[in-house]
């Protein structure tokens, strides 16, 4: 299949102005929780909206969730503690360990704006939660998680968004995702090639596929940079090419997140575009049975 | 003479509630660019106050000047470049180097409020220009600054404060002063010891002299963290003893902060309290000669 966002092909850096659109299908309504007209040209123009406190009835109990599965599965591939201590950092592909999250992952407050902005049915390409620990939370450096979904898992267009939900406040302070609104239009083609395994070290911090830093800055001239913000439950949808990083967090508050990679089941995988095989499936989900709502 | 705030003295960190005023002379203003009632109240409370724009008009001539002592002086000791480059990091005794820069320590702007804060008349104690680049800047732990200069420079008591002008806009994504409002009454005393020569470390990052996460939490438990912004030219005065921090600096834009330490003829200098021998004259100047304005 022609590749139409070549990266890390031992090439120069380059912008290529992306070929898809950002909402797909025009953004027509699939269910009562889509967005608005105005919600669609929004995340159209900027690449990523913010719903404040929208699954705030939720927080509790999923909290709670992620603390029982880090608990009872210390040893699992998908869990993921800090070097130095048991501290949990991430886990990967939640629905395997809890049918609650299974479950929220086809809640219609993300499946019908998923759906809607993807122009169709979709899958879960991956899901996880981060926890960036109080003082000591480590910075990521920019980047675009299609990018990655492209070079190493073989999804052939940009079709793809993610959903999240803040389980902590986030803040200015903790280490919050930093977006460049308006990015998600061009895509960064990287210089280098990828390593084997590449995963294993871009888990803990990426080095492939980051843009150099005047790259960032011809990004950033226009339309800036903008931290995402809000209290526990609020809902963020952003657009698989939008450019984002978070700096480190030296405050005394964890920062967590919950979050849910949709990608439209007319964008399958195929063989990866810049590595010699595909990432573990607890990475790349290779199942594309399209979700249904959950009360369907 | 007596140890007020003891710190690193090998005991458990405590806090001590602070036994010296936070404005001296109850605020009595020293002349036309003193601070209002109202901003005095703000600063006794918080520990800082914000003058957005204040120096605006003198921006362009500090920058360039920066830039000139840097290039003319590139093996000063008083002169920091990054480990891996040339590029300019921090200056430290720029009166030493520049007029221009000498002059604006005695600015009427500067100094009207030094003198009114600490209840007459102030030398400088230090003086540095700090740059944190785009990209890569690096965090700065919670500290108080008097702990460090009470312990390692032998100021008695906590008569003193930092003013300080950015040089380039300050905002949530480029790294910039985090502050804990309130914080300037309560003196951390930290654990361990004062190594030999710890400023050739603690200039990098500072490892002796920064509390416990714990001690953060409880600290930003009552008012919170505030972060510092403002546009180029915007003046700052914060309290000797406010927990402060910054995070890293993953922008494409460069943070450059010029800081004056003002200190009270008063509190000068004595022994070190917690240190074998003080630190080099351009980290803690031990000339107490007032300041007069500079246009007396």
């Amino acid at each position: 299949m022609q590749d139409l966002y070549p990266s890390r092909q031992d090439k120069p850096e380059e912008f290529i102005s992306r070929p898809d659109p950002v909402v797909f299908g025009e953004g027509q309504p699939t269910g009562e929780h889509s967005l608005t007209p105005d919600q669609v040209d929004f995340y159209d123009k900027n690449g990523f909206i913010v719903l404040e406190g929208l699954l705030s009835d939720r927080v509790e109990a999923l909290a709670q969730e992620v603390s029982r599965i880090g608990r009872e599965n210390p040893d699992a591939l998908e869990v993921f503690t800090e070097p130095d201590s048991q501290q949990l950092r991430s886990i990967f592909d939640l629905p395997k360990f809890s049918p609650m999250i299974a479950d929220l992952s086809r809640d219609p407050r993300f499946l019908d704006v998923a759906t809607q902005l993807l122009g169709g049915d979709v899958y879960l390409h991956q899901s996880r939660v981060n926890i960036k620990p109080a003082h000591s939370g480590r910075s990521f450096p920019w980047h675009s998680d299609f990018e990655t979904w492209h070079v190493e898992d073989g999804l052939p267009r940009c079709r793809t968004l993610t959903g999240w939900v803040m389980l902590t406040e986030n803040t200015a302070y903790n280490g919050p995702l930093f977006v460049i609104p308006g990015s998600q239009r061009t895509y960064v083609s990287c210089e280098g090639l990828t390593p084997d395994e590449n995963y294993r070290q871009s888990l803990r911090r990426q080095e492939y596929g980051s843009p150099s830093l005047s790259a960032i800055e011809a990004l950033a001239k226009e339309s800036g940079i903008v931290g995402v913000y809000g209290k526990p439950g609020t809902v963020v949808f952003h657009e698989g090419n939008i450019m984002h990083g978070s700096p480190d967090n030296i405050s005394p508050w964890p920062r967590t997140n919950l979050f849910f990679v949709y990608n439209s089941v007319e964008n399958a995988p195929v063989k990866p575009y810049g590595a010699a095989k595909k990432r573990p499936t607890f990475l790349a989900n290779p199942d594309t049975t399209p979700l249904k709502r959950n009360d369907a």
